[in-house]
């Protein structure tokens, strides 16, 4: 019966099979305690999340059989075949060669050096894969969906266990010669180590102002006589307590302020940039914004950025691997090499 | 007899009268001791020079006379007349709004404030003109015909009297917001003092490894005891007595050189750029390049940049003025604004 159709209905019930089937695309946030997904259809619109632990979890391979697990899931989610999915981004906790799809290296808690992810998510996912630095991808969230948008030029600035930043120019993260744009973990500022660290430790500047060094300086300040708080706090407890009046707790915010402030400081010399937004689980704290913008009014500055916090606070990754994702979908021959696994 | 001959010889002749005259574009350094120019035809082949000292003169509209008597002298010693000149480019050593033509604000050596150097120019010289920093001009300069051919983004970084760098992304000197970028000279390294200065004055940095400071260091160290040399010594000649041995010579020498070497550091942690040239009158020294080179290897950098000396030394300014000059007589119309200065 069928071949008796005429070719036009033939070609009217492809396009019609065709339509009936919802595109998606996935972006990926891989943390070093947390492992998020995302889908969203071609407008953007997130229709399902899903989330793991990571704890334990340090090999990429693992780390991928984790994520090809996740997708699955999500497409049930929404019932969709796996063709469906159109493209996925993936950000790491580390300096990545975008171009071919390389995580260089990662911090000390990955220890991952030069894994080809985007060649082991498009044979694990069958789709055209981008992966990018975590912080680069949370800037281009922030400049789609949060506290950037509309500007052009700015620092998203992360300060969490360990400290980066992303150096938007044009629009677009600035990547480097090596893709190391943007490492001011290790700057060397008045009140750090003189010496600069090796590359797989915290950097001078992380050392002192991420979340494992605000808790160091609290616990070498804490004595019982100083302070009525317990000696084992996080940074972000030391500042809710800084705001509730503790004498020690405001220390330790007022010398992260003013370690920052310099920093902040040290990157605007250099570009000349009107905004910073400050994220990251130690970075979005408002007292550290506020004591960070009245050190760095001390400054004196020719030109002073704004700072401001993150809108999308620990969505902000996610949101910039879906942006990457969708422009990837658009785009696919671009930057998607690995045809092989997309024909499968 | 004219009028009867065939309109295509008409042509012909105004063709050969028009060819007559070569065009020409003027290179203007403005410095705080000298003010030099260069006249190059239109393929950049410099014709003649011209300089006077700047000595007393601070005033911009006395700057502003100089050239046009300089400017003549140019013109006269290439038998030129008024008309042939295309376009002129000047730099000057302070912020300057290139689309506006003002420099904002000069070192405390010129005293600039919102001087609308473009306009003085084009009025003095009935040519258009383009104004920009000295120190963006000498990178254009060594883009063009220097120590950075062929390289799209690099740091020049002019040690003299004061410090500033042109940061050169993507082949163009990068601006920043308000013009300001690359204001190193105001850098907080472990050092400085940890606090800024005021602008106007010199920066943290530039006190310490601006010629000045460079002198002031080696006055503060300096006993008859500690070396044979008199007290009163210039940095360059400081840095020649370290090469030839002298003990509190090379101590002044390693010091620069390690304070020089924090600020690339965190330049580079921001940029990841692939080569830094050194110009200015203290930052071509070749003892200087080796002892900063040494100092920055030990800081271990995830890909440490290429050091350079300047190719063009003084002349590197010049160059990129002329540069500007030939890209303005090529384009006029896309940043020429005073046209009634060129109908005159």
């Amino acid at each position: 019966m069928t071949q008796q159709m005429p070719p036009n209905n033939h070609a009217a019930q492809r396009d019609s099979i065709a339509t009936a089937d919802i595109d998606y695309v996935v972006g990926i946030d891989i943390g070093a305690t947390n492992l998020r997904l995302a889908l969203a259809d071609l407008t953007g619109a997130i229709a399902a999340k899903w989330s793991s632990s990571t704890a334990g979890v340090r090999n990429a391979e693992a780390v991928v059989e984790l994520i090809r697990g996740g997708v699955e899931n999500l497409l049930q989610q929404v019932s969709a075949p796996p063709h469906t999915l159109k493209a996925v981004a993936a950000g790491a906790p580390g300096i990545t060669d975008v171009d071919a799809g390389i995580v260089i290296a990662t911090s000390y808690l990955m220890g991952w050096r030069n894994v080809p992810l985007r060649m082991l998510l498009e044979q694990a996912l069958n789709a055209p894969a981008i992966v990018d630095n975590d912080v680069n991808l949370a800037a281009v969230g922030e400049s789609w969906a949060g506290a950037a948008q509309g500007v052009s030029d700015f620092v998203f600035l992360a300060i969490g266990t360990g400290v980066g930043a992303s150096i938007v120019l044009n629009g677009s993260p600035f990547r480097g010669t090596t893709w190391a744009a943007g490492e001011i973990g290790y700057m060397l500022v008045p009140d750090t180590a003189d010496d600069a660290v090796d590359h797989g430790e915290p950097g001078a500047l992380e050392s002192l102002i991420g979340g494992e060094g605000i808790k160091e300086q609290w616990q070498t300040l804490w004595s019982a006589k100083k302070t009525s708080l317990p000696k084992d706090l996080t940074a972000t407890q030391i500042f809710d307590h800084a705001h509730a009046g503790d004498a020690l707790a405001q220390a330790i915010l007022q010398r992260t302020a003013r370690i920052l402030s310099r920093a902040i400081y040290n990157v605007t010399l250099v570009l000349n940039c009107p905004l910073f937004v400050l994220g990251g689980g130690v970075g979005v704290h408002p007292g550290l914004l506020r004591a960070t913008q009245a050190m760095l009014e001390q400054l004196k500055m020719r030109s002073q950025p704004k700072l401001t916090l993150s809108d999308l606070g620990t969505d902000a990754q996610l949101m910039g691997a879906l942006r990457l994702a969708l422009d990837l979908a658009g785009s696919r021959s671009a930057t998607f090499v690995n045809q092989e696994a997309v024909k499968k």
